[in-house]
């Protein structure tokens, strides 16, 4: 597939280089691609020769699967920047978590309990397919969860079309996951979204970020 | 321990019956002693004769420990009526979770993000040493956690008085819980409430209640 990876942090390089490995093709995208160029980015990009850096609107407008991987405060400005007719018809898997650091740790959500920010990407993006997805985890393990416990945790897919919750599966399982867990409707991400409170506070305690829930039943 | 278990719905019978069998003393807390007799509570307290069953206040001055198995929007009316003056020092164990079912379901959640029922508990109670636990799975796997998988899954604890949490986790041991985790001071029970709508909804796709969350590490 023609993947494109909104987002340069620590869930899009993983995200995107998982991908690549995998065959996809994949370009990052980025608000501002000489700035980009010149961060620090540039130490991990020579590391990964096939994976493209283009604009935001450059990357979505090639793409057959948009990644969000942007902070969840800067999520809909980066998508409207790729560009409503860029992402129309498109599988957009949204990762995004909606915290907000305003009031310092542990981080309040900006959106919670009536919406999520999956719904609200959804609602300005009407004609993208989004699925919520791989938001409960830390970013090496959304992309390699076999390192822990042989893949034996659980990860949870939302959304309101059930082709692009399929590619979604199936990409997730390609990355290694076993356990994939269809909640339902988009609005389902409300529940994943806010079980971020608790993986903070564990987070804290068990001293890694390495852990994920797992359903048991 | 002398144990007062507030409510008479499947989460205080199941705490209460549990609590018996291993040993303690153990009186049900209801508004109206009258009413509750002679519903349909009276055929399940016929199997439970070492039982007793008291006003809400009564049944919290006698005790050591005090279990919130009230409904969320009960809680406060509830505890009030038990007294302030009968839950200070006291070790209160918070089971109840927020809902909020006034637009249908999936209900939301009537505290949330910023605070939580715990903690309104426990400014409400300033003398009470409030402990949230068990709220987030179903009632018979709260007191019988061997059920399933042997008892590998998760219960959190949350609470402001070590002690208090001391004595909680090892009910919840004897109970036959495996995995206590310590989340960390009172305000760490906003995680603990906030899986709920992620609970509820797994609840409608596992086609039982009867499941948990391990935290795999």
């Amino acid at each position: 597939m023609r993947i494109a990876v909104l987002g340069t942090g620590s869930v899009g390089r993983a995200v995107a280089a998982r991908a690549a490995e995998l065959g996809h093709q994949v370009t990052i995208g980025t608000r501002d691609v000489g700035a980009t160029r010149a961060g620090e980015y540039a130490g991990w990009a020579a590391q990964h020769p096939e994976i493209g850096l283009a604009t935001l609107a450059e990357a979505a407008a090639d793409a057959e699967l948009v990644v969000n991987a942007t902070n969840g405060s800067g999520s809909l400005p980066a998508l409207t920047a790729a560009g409503a007719a860029n992402l129309a018809g498109k599988v957009l898997l949204d990762i995004a978590n909606p915290l907000d650091f305003g009031a310092g740790f542990p981080p309040t959500l900006s959106v919670v309990d009536t919406d999520s920010l999956a719904e609200r990407i959804q609602r300005e993006f009407p004609q993208a397919k989004v699925v919520k997805s791989l938001n409960t985890m830390t970013a090496e393990l959304m992309v390699r969860p076999r390192q822990l416990a042989d893949g034996a945790h659980s990860v949870f897919v939302s959304g309101d079309d059930a082709e692009a919750k399929r590619i979604v599966t199936g990409l997730l399982t390609s990355f290694g996951h076993t356990d994939v867990i269809d909640l339902g409707d988009l609005s389902t991400a409300r529940g994943a979204e806010m079980l971020l409170p608790l993986w903070l506070r564990l987070y804290g305690r068990l001293d890694t970020a390495v852990f994920n829930v797992k359903v048991v039943r």
